[in-house]
């Protein structure tokens, strides 16, 4: 049993699509989410200054005596590697998807969208091909759809979204897939247009979904988890102003509760 | 007469398109260019952060030895403050575009779009009434246009950015202004869209081309200028990865050279 948060981090506050499954998982653990909202986006920048930024953003978990940090952001779990010698476990978003992925395709053919630096980078492919090198990968990366997502263009009358959505997805229908990996942790708030353009037969596959139940299980698995029968609380902390961020998060987490949000320096880690 | 260079500088590679407004009217002045395309957008973060930004944007310019520095960035021209105790002159773009819509107007009805944090600010609306305060002002964020425009879907065929245009621009329309000023250095690549969309008798004007002409002027009045019968050349900074520079470059200043492209860590100046 360990009472200490989990951490958890993104480029921005699309991570807190994962906080909200973890919140639903485990209700009884307490969790410190870090959105780099000063410097996101991560998705079109450099390994080397992904790197960089993965690695500060962990440092300041660390200083909040986290048990384990989840990297949800597609980008840093894609581009970016674990930090040396980390005195806890750690996950990105890849390798748990890549399993579920795996494990619900029946013809093979698995799709995969991101952002241009998480598809770039081949991560999910080659994580899908190690685990059965029968799986053809088909990828796209979506530019478009994190500020469609961020600028509200997602209720089910949006032309807009509709035609990029089919834009972008036209080729993986064609390609016959039958499972969808959403590698970006805002796709999932598009899952209407993405069911409509694909047509039925296709499962979708959540990334922060699976990695909270992976980041679950590994928990259980060390015996890392908090005493039961808790209420679990989250703090919220973001490296730019917090003015804006409860109505950005309640588009993120689904709910409008009041959160505790503050702001730190990052670039002192 | 001054041997130094003009530098310019922008939150990523937008202010180019002012850099080739100031090539075509001063061939004979050297360029210092920066781009922070390690922290690019900076439209969406806090006022405090733009202001630190662009100091350290200008204390890498001054290490340069630069005549004259312009903020070719809506964004850092409405929210920041030009640095304390400059020794040298200093522009944004918002003073010298709002004089001339303010001269191109004949109705009285101007409209502005820019980013969010450009529009918000409302610098334009303030430096428009300052000039004539009979004017009235209509102002539209357009936060989906840089996005569109970096994904290079900008041919005349494109049905979502013309559906994007129309959707900013009809409120304009139909409130009559007969002048529009784009706030932002993305924006003349639309140009065409913005065109159709406003369906004729409405004056664009380009903050980028403005404010060059604005600095070009202010340069002979200090008598500043370079030697004439001399070709300029330019040098450009940024501050995540080179690669990629010469494709997007090409975007905006529209020709194909080789550039000088080199990599600073802007974080520090």
């Amino acid at each position: 049993m360990n009472q200490q948060p989990i951490g958890v981090f993104d480029s921005g506050l699309g991570g807190l699509t994962a906080v909200k499954e973890l919140q639903r998982i485990l209700p009884n653990e307490d969790i410190v989410y870090f959105g780099d909202t000063g410097r996101v986006p991560y998705g079109n920048r450099s390994r080397e200054t992904i790197q960089r930024y993965a690695e500060q953003d962990v440092a300041f978990l660390l200083e909040k005596h986290v048990k384990m940090v989840i990297a949800a952001c597609g980008t840093v779990s894609s581009v970016a590697n674990a930090p040396a010698n980390l005195p806890i476990p750690f996950t990105g978003v890849v390798a748990p998807t890549a399993e579920a992925a795996a494990k619900a395709t029946r013809n093979k053919r698995v799709g995969v969208i991101g952002t241009t630096a998480t598809i770039r980078s081949g991560s999910y492919r080659t994580a899908l091909r190690k685990i059965d090198a029968s799986i053809e990968v088909f990828e796209r990366d979506c530019p478009l759809f994190v500020p469609l997502v961020e600028n509200g263009w997602i209720s089910p009358e949006e032309t807009v979204t509709k035609l990029v959505v089919e834009r972008y997805l036209t080729p993986l229908k064609q390609a016959g897939i039958d499972t969808l990996i959403l590698g970006c942790t805002h796709y999932p708030l598009l899952r209407p247009f993405l069911l409509e353009t694909l047509n039925g037969g296709v499962t979708l596959i959540d990334s922060g979904r699976e990695t909270a139940l992976f980041a679950a299980n590994e928990l259980r698995k060390l015996d890392l988890c908090n005493q039961p029968n808790r209420q679990g609380s989250s703090l919220f902390y973001v490296s730019d102003s917090t003015e804006g961020f409860q109505q950005i998060a309640e588009i993120f987490l689904g709910c409008s509760i009041q959160h505790h949000v503050g702001r730190i320096d990052i670039e002192r880690y």
